[in-house]
């Protein structure tokens, strides 16, 4: 199977080949800039790197959020767009189990990805290696950072904080980070390598149907249905208004 | 400190650079390849991308070896040359650490980096992750795999055996591997970003004397010593011919 992975969801971007082997070419760029700009040139190098033309490819697998809503919005609209118009198949991945994925894999030990939400708040989830393999135990989710360190510390197992958003969120969780082994920096960020050897085991998804997930309405959104209270979520809005 | 961080030792293509913060852009490639032709125009391509220009460097790393004879001399000379003419400081890193780093962090386990270096040989060594630190249990070496496994059988604590080349001796290492947890394959290749990590702790070498470390002669070398037993390393060879 021949992959390529893509994650901008956040401040990372970061694209990779893979077959059936492993990686091919992997590239990573962690600068505050503008993926929809810099992602399709990113792919194209990569592939040029790689000798691969797109009819190659068998699989686009792309990190589906939470994240920036902008980022997410433009990893799975190029992901989406290339694998319709090369009529390939489509996986969309948690960009928080890419995150988790990095974790050490110490039996019992929950790893548990960290990306900042603003004020105060984090997307977040709760991953679990298991006999090798990474579990989701806990619903990836939109929440307080002092509320998510509450639920944390009521664990038991040593916890991996992951990403280096949790330093943005190190007075919160400041016992836990003490307590528990830090990861070294290189294994903090996200890897489209990871991200491609995630979804390889997946089945792939409707491309017309598939969405990103943001947990979470944008502000406009939110405040819209607030002026809105007979919205009902899916019902025939356009009518409505 | 920004570091550029140079790895060719083996089929992988890894560089990257980092600043305080971690990695900025990392780039890698897995394809067997002319490091010699691909390796400045990754640099000047990841230094483009960063809009780093060759004097914000502060530090160059390079993984010194073992490896493949002609990658880990292309990675080390290049390295030399560009801290000799931008006047900064150099360190090597042995080029086994930087797979060895890979290893998931649990505590009391052995990681155990494997290079294929034909004929049934291995260079390998043993390292194991003490209180969140790497820490290097055994000398790098170069040895037959059979006498390798035999060793390792010995050690008390689980093992990780890392790196694409472990499948070359599968059958050698196969109970080990099967008791012990393997990897995801994009845990097994090495990055920059990780050798920039271990070398931004090392102090810098004097990078006029500074030398691969191949731990094993070439082939022509150890003929040449073989025909000539007067031969005595360091002592004026020139004048004996």
């Amino acid at each position: 199977m021949k992959i390529l992975a893509i994650d901008t969801s956040n401040q990372i971007m970061t694209v990779a080949l893979t077959d059936d082997e492993g990686v091919v070419v992997e590239h990573t760029v962690n600068i505050k800039r503008n993926h929809s700009i810099q992602l399709m040139p990113a792919i194209e190098g990569i592939m040029k790197e790689a000798q691969w033309s797109p009819k190659d490819l068998t699989r686009i697998v792309v990190a589906k959020g939470p994240g920036s809503y902008t980022g997410v919005r433009i990893g799975v609209t190029v992901a989406k767009t290339l694998a319709f118009s090369l009529d390939i198949e489509l996986v969309g991945v948690s960009s928080l189990k890419v995150l988790a994925a990095n974790g050490s894999q110490i039996d019992g030990s929950y790893c548990v990805p960290i990306f900042d939400a603003r004020r105060g708040n984090i997307y977040t989830g709760l991953y679990q290696y298991q006999n090798g393999e990474l579990m989701q135990v806990e619903k990836d989710t939109h929440i307080a950072s002092l509320k998510w360190a509450a639920y944390l510390e009521n664990l038991e197992g040593p916890i991996q904080l992951l990403g280096p958003d949790r330093l943005k969120h190190m007075e919160v969780f400041k016992d836990m980070m003490k307590n528990d082994s830090d990861l070294p920096a290189s294994q903090q960020y996200v890897r489209a390598s990871v991200l491609a050897e995630l979804g390889k085991a997946m089945a792939p998804v409707n491309k017309h149907l598939f969405e990103p997930e943001y947990l979470k309405l944008t502000e406009a959104e939110q405040n819209w249905i607030e002026e809105h209270p007979d919205f009902i979520k899916g019902g025939g809005w356009v009518e409505k208004l």
